[in-house]
């Protein structure tokens, strides 16, 4: 049987029919609207492709004009109290902040869906914030292209800055600054840049470290491990765009360190919009998500033809039993695709 | 003006248009037929498809009677004096070796392919022994088909030992993996794991490592390495086939260790034609060329097409103004291709 707490989460069938009416809602900033969009946009059912498509056509013009904010960090860091905190900072500074998650390894049952949304509980209380619980049960791949889409959704309904979050390590963090302008690296002091999980890749990829926890008996060792970080920063030449990464620490249990974050994101914004890196880096990553779809979505259009399939699972057992060459195989099914581009 | 030695190289204009000759020649245990063949397996050139592929086809079911054994280790643990050695041990206990290379970065000159060629002396200078200098120039992505097609060549040839030696680190072990039935690995005493640029990952997929230079001083610190190897080794679960990795030190210098490679060589044959892992295996690998291969040659024919050149070009424009999204323009470019398969 279905939990109720999941199906309570599907789109009416009425509201499917009527995108227009959806669209109006969303842009009028009517929550329960907006969160009826995105779970459109996570829908991988075949039947909603066309209404999601048709979305985000009509909110397209109306997306963009938010601050896109990454963060990121390991399990224990401190994500949900720091977002929470950072979030109701944001506020205060005049934001209206949504809060986004990237969980591509989740299956996470009704009740800590549940869980997931009284997690930031003042922040998702609060008129002027929106917290989208993660989403589960996601195809891999489509991930990126519903987070992409509920950003812009966001957007569209007048959040101005969306908070994406990354829950789990590696490929996630790769998505996440492909769809972000600023990236936010959470770190403990003292448990190790291996103990972490975090990949020097990553490190380097950051535009700003907060050293999180730092209260209490914690105060010294955090000061220790930002003025570590600061210097490894420095040794690295700065970001495209000539920003240069900044370090500091932050406690959500007082509070500290949400402004200097608010700062940086601004002085940010203001070298590149000058030097016009801010507009090139959303350009870049457009293409890259262009690129890299059109692949996958060529050859699952192969893949869905019956004909192919059967030319692939023919030849297939063919090259298993060592009766010919992969290389020829491919030849020969290569040889015999025709295709042609319609007007 | 082309270097006349690399010019012999080329394959004359009427061996071309003959290529039913050209099999007959290579099945007949022709050297210089078997160069020419293996030449146009190499071939990138538009012209020489066809040829190279009718060539395949004929030779394909002389193909596939050798142990295909793989060989890597960093440069500078005497792979080339080992290859030497051990191709000489190889002829004495009764087989027919051929030596090829996977050498992706090569880009060498008239000369040195002549020093390459030199390196093993004794060995390419033996009747029974076939030694190709490492192709210069190849395509990226072209080298494990035309190393492929080259020991398909060699065992029609009559060769039954076809060493494939990966020159560099990284990429070219994974493509000898999939390519070979037995992968030995060859490792110095006292550099460290790390000095060696050996991957983890490599050691782990090993079938056989043997501590090379173990002669003179060296002795001692060559047992101690092998120890400690044979230790981690059995920290490790058994590969599939159910072979346990063997461990030993070995000489050029004093041709010790050679024997010893042959044994297990031959142990490893006999267990997995018992256990059904020979053929499961060549299998495995003749599936992992088709789907790769099927990827980027179904790609490379839709870039091809001037019609969706000039639909990606005007997309890609729109895309990186920001004025569509990447994932609707996605939808859209893929919407407008259309496939049939050829019968």
């Amino acid at each position: 049987m279905l939990n109720p707490k999941l199906k309570s989460r599907g789109l009416p069938k009425n509201a499917k029919k009527d995108i227009p009416k959806l669209a109006e809602d969303v842009l009028s900033g009517n929550i329960s609207a907006l969160s009826r969009a995105i779970t459109l946009a996570e829908s991988s059912r075949n039947e909603d492709r066309q209404l999601r498509s048709d979305l985000i056509k009509r909110l397209f013009p109306h997306s963009g004009k938010s601050y896109r904010l990454g963060i990121t960090g390991v399990p224990g860091v401190g994500k949900s109290t720091f977002i929470e905190a950072f979030g109701l900072a944001a506020i205060q500074s005049g934001y209206k902040p949504a809060v986004l998650s990237i969980d591509p390894s989740s299956s996470r049952s009704g009740g800590s869906i549940l869980g997931d949304k009284t997690r930031m509980n003042e922040l998702s209380l609060h008129p002027k914030a929106y917290v989208r619980p993660s989403a589960s049960g996601l195809h891999l791949g489509g991930v990126a292209r519903s987070t992409r889409e509920s950003i812009m959704l966001c957007e569209a309904a007048g959040y101005d800055l969306i908070i994406v979050e990354t829950v789990g390590v590696g490929q996630s963090e790769i998505e996440a600054l492909q769809l972000t302008d600023f990236f936010l690296l959470l770190m403990l002091a003292g448990a190790g840049d291996e103990l972490q999980g975090i990949k020097r890749g990553i490190m380097e990829t950051a535009d700003a470290i907060l050293i999180t926890k730092a209260d209490g008996d914690n105060i010294a060792l955090a000061n220790n491990a930002a003025q570590e970080y600061r210097r490894a920063l420095h040794l690295m030449p700065p970001h495209e765009g000539n920003w240069i990464p900044k370090v500091a620490t932050s406690s959500s249990l007082n509070k500290l360190g949400m402004d200097k974050a608010l700062q940086w994101m601004k002085q940010y914004h203001t070298l590149c919009t000058e030097n016009g890196y801010w507009l090139e880096k959303r350009s870049r990553q457009a293409l890259y998500w262009f690129e890299q779809n059109i692949q996958s979505q060529t050859l699952q259009l192969l893949r869905a033809n019956p004909e192919f399939k059967q030319m692939m699972d023919t030849t297939r057992t063919q090259v298993e039993a060592l009766k010919t060459d992969p290389f020829q195989a491919v030849d020969e099914v290569v040889s015999r695709i025709a295709f042609e581009i319609k007007k």
